[in-house]
């Protein structure tokens, strides 16, 4: 059924870029088969290339995969081959590339960040592109990462302003908790105390946003200590380069910049007869 | 009428964030009226900042701009003051600060590109987010650059694949010249040959691929000695320490890259009563 | 926001029952203020009036409620009062009375086993009208129990069938730990031994199907014994009167005829000038 | 084109339930190919099988139906047969199961009323659940029922209000007379003088809303008197028990209760290799 | 809650003609407050102007009708005044003038045959434009005529091929009867045999296709014989030179033109500040 | 892809027109295998038949095409014959013929005026029906014009409304000439003064709007003197008795009553076993 979910998403794509048609490719291209060879100009992570292929294979061209999404592609690797009618090729090429682009792009962040933090989970957030949120988380895990929460629907996230709103750290827990049993509950905190009251109040997961590692330390330490089962994320500002004095004392590292401002990756593709 | 055909997109970004609803800010917050205040973290062109007016005022939140689209602003600057109630204002926050930090990260780099290319026009591409372009074009038109195509229906652009199958430069550009009157007819070619027989035969605009600054400014001279009106446009690798090279001979410079490698800026919101 | 997503609802609702317009109304009324009344014909918990609400409102027309969502109310109460244009009103009328009268039937119910189960948890399922879960969802909240999951991407909820394919209970909870760390993981099992393997090998919650209150409660005991942050949840033909026999040893009962089997409660509106 | 209208409202009921999807089989089950055997678990008149057989169809699995809709089926009997990947099943084994448990109660209930109404046609109402009136309607059709109206623009419908406020009944069905040619008017009145006013100026069906049995046969009497032609409908609590009381005198007896209250029957499905 | 339905319709025609946008008004105008007229430049029926009033209203514009529906308008006539901001005016005026142009075309056809038809009913058919008809069959009854069947679902009209498909035209009337009993049955038949079996077996209304006039009074004195409330509808290539050659034996003409062929009015609008 | 866009827009229309089905066809008709052949009533230029054949074939139903669209057809030509199950065919028949009498109706009046105006470029506007404008704009292509603009976002059109607002014709063409690089520039002028200052300032067409013959020969010379690259259109009441008269001296005629006010062709089907 996931190509259900994606074929939905991908036919708003298709009439954005289309409109009342590729007149370009309706005026100068005959209906003939044709033969379309999507290759990797650099080094990077696969990811969108699925997508390409439902997208394609919906409109009836035949598709080769070379490659997982996940893999590690080089620079001339052939990463998919289409086979079907040139107008229908043509007109959803820019597409597919724009896809496997952009997901590639920010799987080969991830991948980079998950490669730095040794076996503690790396999240990404809900500092997607509007529009393109399902692709993006998808590339996300497709870099070996989490996806956090999907929607607002998701997952209990009280941050700071609810805390000041409700009027207190520990009264937002309480509401909190009138949650459905079936969602967790995640509770940032930005200082040691924070992380004490939430831990005790029955969050189950502690966010430790912006605090240095050795504040994390200290925090993750304690938090195991009331409770091991709690998880404890870490978050503000964590790159591949910080991430490594964080893991230690981290179950989850999350980061926005995976999502927004992950530079796409290059692909071209070439049409053969 | 714009403010229209934003929030018929809006509509859809809402949703995808909201899905069944916030149900931290259901759960925490009461249902008062606060004050939420959009702080710039640092120095970038703003765009993004409209689109996320009519967001909030829309769903009855008063809004205060301080800035216009296309604006430089300062790190610290207050961009947006919205007033309304705390559910609301919180439900959205996301997607306001998304819509922002994306399209002004666009802007800026188009920005820097415009100041670069000394009065040539700076436009972007098809490379766009799935599902966001109209909101990357109107960041691109805030950071001073062209659209260049919304839609394949927009302008007829013979390109290298639509060449290779129509059997040739010539034979391609005769057929699509059978496009309506209503449209322009640009075409891209790799050489000087091609740019002679494109502009010979009728182009509205010219765009050398790939060429190297003095095959450009050739390939500009003969093109400009052919039809003074033939519009050149120059595209390939062209970035904010090149485009010098280029714009002498250059009437458009177009650049994938404007929206599909910005990073995004840094801006936050805090709720105040 | 909730209001927002409410007239998503609303709104296809409308068109199902509207079609080309109201032809009685259009024809035999003219456009004048009146009253509607909304009488309570029998006892019952209340759902469905902020919904009727919403709809009346977004219409030009004014609405005074009388009473909560979850408040019993009796035979003969005067539920709303709305005051508006006649065409709008008697167009509207049936919408709004099939909304009270199915979502209140489904609070009483709700509130009974409530009632019935002293402090454990009532919840709902997935066993819900199509086209109508958001609405059930709700008036299940209203009557005082528990939504469960809203959607199959809700929670990770491990059943019989999953279970067999995967090849055995602790293979499908291993592949179901592979989950977003923001998700719970509810396991459903059969019997004492089931109910060890899932507590051991990290399921968040254990739902216990079909078993006899003395199985319920060895599970129980030894559940907690395990991990007494565990959940136990009991399902299968539980209802008012045999809901105390696992209350006990339960943290959760569910049961789909909440939603599935409850007869709707009778309202009716009266129109005065 | 019934199936294309179907696929039109299943499209929704899977979105409803999918949400981004069924995240518990994606984990837990590879793709093969199983076979799923839906079982009767009471005895029922079926309803729903047809649905969920499009339903199933329209995502690659095939069925083998074992009844037609409208059949008696017993406890135990094997209802349909499905065969497909896993995946699929598993997804959409639920939103098929909803279909056939409240759309064979729905007919079930309808069964009970035709076989008492003895040659009069029973009717359901607008009384249905928002969102699945199709679905309803589909039902009571199968039970052996009639539609009656399926929106506000198929029938004029006078009743109550329509009468209070067009200032009199005479009035009201001057009005309602300039409807459509294509179209029949319905007039609802409550006691014997309505009957015939209604009656004599041009109803096509006279509705006797809460009239006794014996009120009902002398307005009976008088409206055939007046003309043959008009059909007698008659309304307001009447069941299984008491319906006899007025099929001598009645060409139509239409019920709320059948759709609105009517409990959903049990029904499961097991999955094999 | 015609506004409503009426709305969708408009967002759909707007969303058309719009795009992305009006680039010309966003380019050369600026927002002030401008008026704009629009006036008749020739005789007519007028239609389309309240649906013209809505899709202003909707946009923030005030407007002033001078007419109802249905009046006549001389060449030169202000039709309606819109006072609002200059780009929403602009933008919407083209729709606004093709809903005048096109439903005025039409209702002044009607009104022609209405007044040739001396009392009988003139409807149209289902031979409207597609996607237009909501608009189309209003502008019938702005004309003085009826709509006939809004859609397939309407009417039971029994045409030729189901008459050959089901064997014949009796056992077409025998199944046509188990439909609704909320559903009228018409019949269409070509000849005087046809006719008497059609009202001998239980048709609703009669449809005498392509008969000459005395083949019509020979059938209509024949069916009011044998069931006086049956309705005798003639149809086929009837206007208005020839339609009173039947209207004395018909109590509905009915006629495709009146949608399919009727030409546009010619109406503008000036702006002025 | 094109084949994709038009079911997009064919499914609205058969919704529209189907409603919650054909119930006529549901009861009359069995589920047997027939074959219906559209018969044209008269001469004319064909159009709608490729999208009748879309319309068919995505339900299953097999077509044979016998002209292209475009090609001149006689009366009693067969058109085309389809072949599949009867209730689709029935249910579709009267969708497929209003396409192709409307399209063939707009083809055929575009064909005379092509025919007319020997070489001249003949182009339709804006005024064309809300909901259709897609195949009316096809029906011009085949009958051998242009499509003009095909929505406010396609090219910029200063009209005399922009330049009264503007403050000038040359104000106006300055603030035009801020559009995308990618789009034309056409100017309406109403006298010889106003299309040279449209010529000398860059408009890509200059639109003569309502001006007679020999102002026309007065204005286009001085325009082609100035640039001869830029386009003459002529506007205004132009009709295939005057078009000659302006021909020599211009690029393009256009006229709205090609879509506005062309009569329907009559065409029918026939159904056989």
């Amino acid at each position: 059924m996931d190509r259900w979910i994606l074929l939905k998403h991908l036919e708003q794509f298709i009439q954005e870029d289309l409109g009342d048609g590729d007149i370009t490719t309706r005026l100068c291209v005959e209906d003939e088969i044709v033969k379309g060879v999507v290759t990797s100009k650099e080094d990077f992570v696969l990811s969108g290339v699925r997508e390409a292929t439902v997208l394609f294979e919906d409109h009836g061209v035949e598709v080769k995969e070379y490659f997982d999404p996940g893999d590690r592609v080089g620079e001339g690797d052939v990463l998919m081959e289409v086979r079907g009618p040139a107008s229908v090729i043509l007109s959803l090429e820019r597409l597919a590339l724009n896809l496997i682009m952009r997901m590639s792009g920010i799987a080969t962040k991830v991948r980079s960040m998950v490669d730095a933090a040794e076996g503690t989970v790396v999240a990404c957030t809900r500092k997607t592109t509007p529009g393109f949120r399902y692709f993006e988380k998808k590339a996300v895990q497709d870099g070996g990462g989490d996806t956090h929460r999907m929607r607002l629907d998701d997952m209990v996230l009280v941050k700071d302003n609810h805390i000041a709103l409700a009027g207190g750290l520990q009264e937002a827990i309480e509401r909190a908790k009138k949650a459905s049993f079936s969602k967790k509950i995640d509770v940032e905190v930005v200082d040691f105390e924070g992380a004490v009251i939430a831990a005790e109040n029955g969050a189950d997961i502690v966010m430790l946003d912006n605090m240095t590692p050795s504040e994390v330390e200290r925090a993750y330490t304690k938090i195991k200590d009331i409770r091991k089962d709690i998880l404890v994320e870490v978050s503000g500002n964590i790159d591949i380069y910080n991430v490594k004095d964080y893991t230690p004392h981290a179950d989850v590292v999350s980061s926005g910049a995976l999502t927004h401002s992950a530079p796409a990756v290059d692909v071209s593709m070439t049409i053969e007869r």
